[in-house]
């Protein structure tokens, strides 16, 4: 993977059963911690998003389980929108250690936009993708 | 991927809030239904399994998001352990339409068996994958 | 509280992280096995029940936690509507040992049935009342 | 109730799928927000709090869901033990707007102090009382 630049980080607040049986954080709940990055990252970077028309569905994940997470650690989630293509896009998120940066858990993840009332996927709306590559200072586009 | 035969059924009971937004099932909650899938798996098909001192922790998944899972919908978790190496296995598990077997979501993860006392990685137990192998039908091991 | 004859009874499948640190089911997940038979309650009571225009919404629970339950029970969650008002409903919920039907929490709630659209309560419907009437075998209507 | 000054406020993460069908949080997460106000009050009041050996359960709830809280809101949980019994005690929460202080829901449980290895309830430790009355300003024990 080329190396990603994170300007997107948010401090992640666990809850108590965020814990399974084993100890740790239960991987379940690691996609939330991405859920919440994701919508945070967009609603930061593109104009005009509304949860209740606007739908991003994941279509493939590909997840690194590098360390696990205790409830007394301090992580935070960062996001990167790393390729925009004609029909969907890729996010790479961590989560990593808020004090040392250890990296945790690496994700990779297909997203489509997607259309809630006619129920179908949709090309990512030009401003949202002007916004996107402005922010991450590059031109994210895989066709242009 | 070669075809796998899967053995492993159980119908999945979705709860409300499985749903998100979005109206269909959240992407996290789906991992949910594959810890329920191979928890049982585990239990109906290994003798002694005791998830107090026994843990399989994931290191990695890759998930395909094939069809939307609605509230309405019927659907089961298809569980088969396919490799076993010597530090890990993996686990290709689907979510199946319980009437027509349209496959919505196809799972691959790479686990690891745990020692919860001494945190640390230990190989399976020989006894686990003579009883996996079994079920299966066939050697899984890759090295032998 | 006058004795409740259950006459709607689901069997629960629990999930792995259903349990919290403590070793026994979290106590905010009962309310999800709450939420699954009062869901499926109105389903089966009620004609044409659809969720994404007809609310019911909370405003009240009262939960007595009698028995902890723990990751290798079998138990059922049973629903019954007890009380209906102008405004609200009460229903009466618990939570049983699917064999021995010991009781292992108790919970009453008040709802009220809400308007999604114009973000309203609004009385229950009088179909709604008659089957609910007739399913639980007596007037349950405070006002007649 | 005796009017609670809360001293004990944290402000709560939303995530993603808190949010159900109806468009407004879950019922059911509402007590995983209390579960995050309960266990940092008492590692944050308590002296030498370990959730491997010491447990707090919950034995009763009674939750009054006033006003209906959405994704977009920023609430807080507010924490008080507000008695404390010889074998419970009683502790009282809220969710209110972070910034007009609005209650949103208000939780009062009754609690216990249990013994994860000997699974018995046990008496609140009494330098645990002690820092709690002395955090509290009042003396709260109901038998002296």
């Amino acid at each position: 993977m080329t190396e990603v630049a994170f300007k997107h980080t948010i401090p992640l607040q666990l809850r108590f059963n965020d814990v399974d049986k084993f100890g740790h954080i239960n991987n379940a709940v690691y996609l939330t911690y991405y859920d919440l990055g994701k919508t945070n990252y967009f609603e930061s970077v593109c104009p005009n998003v509304n949860w209740d028309t606007d739908a991003i569905v994941v279509v493939h994940i590909d997840v690194d389980f590098m360390v696990q997470i205790f409830s007394t650690d301090h992580v935070s989630v960062q996001t990167s929108v790393t390729k925009i293509g004609t029909k969907s896009f890729e996010l790479t998120q961590r989560i990593v250690d808020s004090k040392t940066a250890e990296v945790k858990c690496l994700c990779r993840s297909v997203m489509v936009t997607y259309d809630l009332v006619k129920h179908q996927t949709i090309p990512m709306r030009k401003e949202w993708i002007d916004a996107i590559c402005a922010y991450e200072g590059r031109d994210l586009r895989t066709q242009k």
